[in-house]
């Protein structure tokens, strides 16, 4: 596989050691702390630093070492994280699994009914979005049906990718495993209901987390976004040590749009300390340093049709033009 | 509200006279064939040409011609369409609307259950968006609680901006109406689920029709979203009297990608005449002419680093570069 992600180390969060993990050998005689293998028992409470993507478990289990039939993995979209807000088919993949894996705010999301027909859950805090999946693959692989879940969906920064990549790594196929996506409700379209109509025609999702991919190549896309008339969501727009993505990201918005394009914020969508604010671009800035922007902040850009009306943000699907209404 | 949509009119769809509605005055007289209005009882079934945004209907009512307090409006995303795939909320919204209004297709896969409950079903076969959304505007105006149903996300080239500028050309608000929106899985992540993981990072949705965006627009964003490295979704990438603009968009992705990048064609999501298939971006233009490629179909294209394993689109999340596994 060709990559280009030249990432930018955020040193102050890389706080792990190199993370050896899956070598394609049978060798399942992996150095300190496997957490992981052929047990279907483990549980690890991951320990690792403030960023969601450190990782400090060696897990070193690849096809070789299970003699079961391998069981399904299936990769299940949450939607926003409240039981209403998932599908009946994600409700099913779960109350199909037999083991599911999971970020332990999202699983604990999960109705009752849900979990406890489950034979085991497997989450873990914060960290740990590799080796759970690493977790949710071996446990397939040993022979459960694993459900792994995520907010949103799996195709929007989240579980698809990753997953396959890892089935990879360990010599195993998707076939093997049936290896299906059930897709939720994005976080964009999710907080988009919450301020009416924002983003309605041609729309770019785009992220400020430069982890895996760097800055240069975030700014150039924000540039190109903002100059064709897009309608924009930014997913992570900030962070404690990121707080000059967010900023560099409203400057290049306001380079290329009018400082009065209304800008939906919205903030832990569907959670209890919910925040819903429609401002103008050129006053976004400021609220990089409010509570109403953080990690669980969708921020939605307008474009030079949108409008704001009775509290709501109104991107003109376009029929005006044609229809006298 | 402003608007720089300088739409290209496809003489050939545009079989319809100009239609007349819901202008800004009481005149609630609309001349031939007005089939809406205040009664609550009203069906049509909408006769135009095959565009799904010609209109033939005058509807004149405006919030002065309503007597009762108005009902609740709400935009409902059905997802892909079949039951399954709908939210909880979703389905919640629909059991407690008195009437339901949306194309024919999308009310005849609701459950019995839900059309069953319901007082009324107002649906029109596939032309009519503007005059359907207008109806159930004004079945709410009159005192009735009306969803108004839609495929995918009302967010995405869909209901929500549309009802919201007919509520406001009738007089009325968004607050009288308590309009709320349902979000749905889009159809890019429903068929990007049916081939793997090809989407996953930044990301950008465009249509292929010029119907209400020229098409000068929607190649100056193909070239700026096939420069910058996104996965991308086109949405209607396909009809008889559009073809050049699917020839437009093979050419404008050649220009900037690999002739060999992953492409997953998904043709009518969850029906029965579903198809999928994973090709090179080279094979796409002579795939237009196949009956793969139509209104139905959504194409999502890879970028530089999507690989295609095991039958599924992999766009890797961007770990690799960082763990070995």
């Amino acid at each position: 596989m060709s990559t280009d992600d030249t990432t930018t180390s955020d040193a102050s969060t890389d706080t792990q050691t190199e993370s050896k993990c899956g070598a394609s050998t049978s060798d399942s005689d992996a150095s300190t702390e496997s957490k992981c293998g052929a047990s279907s028992s483990s549980s690890s409470s991951g320990s690792c630093g403030a960023s969601t993507d450190d990782e400090e478990e060696e897990v070193g289990a690849t096809v070789d070492d299970f003699d079961a039939d391998p069981g399904q993995l299936v990769a299940v979209g949450l939607g926003p994280g409240q039981p209403e807000g998932m599908t009946d088919r994600a409700k099913t993949a779960l109350a199909d699994a037999e083991h599911i894996v999971g970020y332990t705010t999202y699983v604990e999301l999960l109705p009752d009914e849900i979990t406890d027909s489950a034979e085991d859950i497997y989450d873990t805090p914060m960290c740990g979005e590799v080796s759970r999946t690493e977790e949710a693959i071996d446990r397939a692989l040993a022979g459960n049906d694993v459900a792994i879940i995520g907010s949103g969906d799996p195709n929007v920064y989240a579980l698809a990718g990753l997953a396959l990549e890892i089935v990879e790594s360990k010599g195993a196929t998707a076939s093997m495993l049936d290896f299906d996506v059930v897709p939720g409700v994005p976080a964009a379209q999710s907080c988009a209901a919450r301020v009416g109509a924002p983003l309605v025609n041609d729309t770019v999702s785009i992220s400020l987390s430069d982890h895996l991919t760097d800055m240069p190549t975030i700014e150039s896309r924000l540039h190109a976004a903002a100059k064709e008339g897009f309608t924009i969501s930014i997913y992570n727009p900030w962070s404690r040590k990121r707080r000059e993505n967010f900023e560099k990201c409203c400057e290049i918005l306001l380079e290329h749009r009018d400082p009065e394009t209304p800008v939906g914020v919205v903030h832990a969508a569907g959670r209890e300390d919910e925040q819903v604010e429609i401002v103008d671009l050129a006053e976004l800035p400021e609220l990089g340093e409010t509570e109403l922007i953080d990690m669980t902040t969708t921020i939605l850009v307008g474009n030079e049709d949108t409008y704001v009306w009775d509290d709501r943000m109104v991107t003109p699907r376009g029929y005006e033009t044609k229809y006298d209404y």
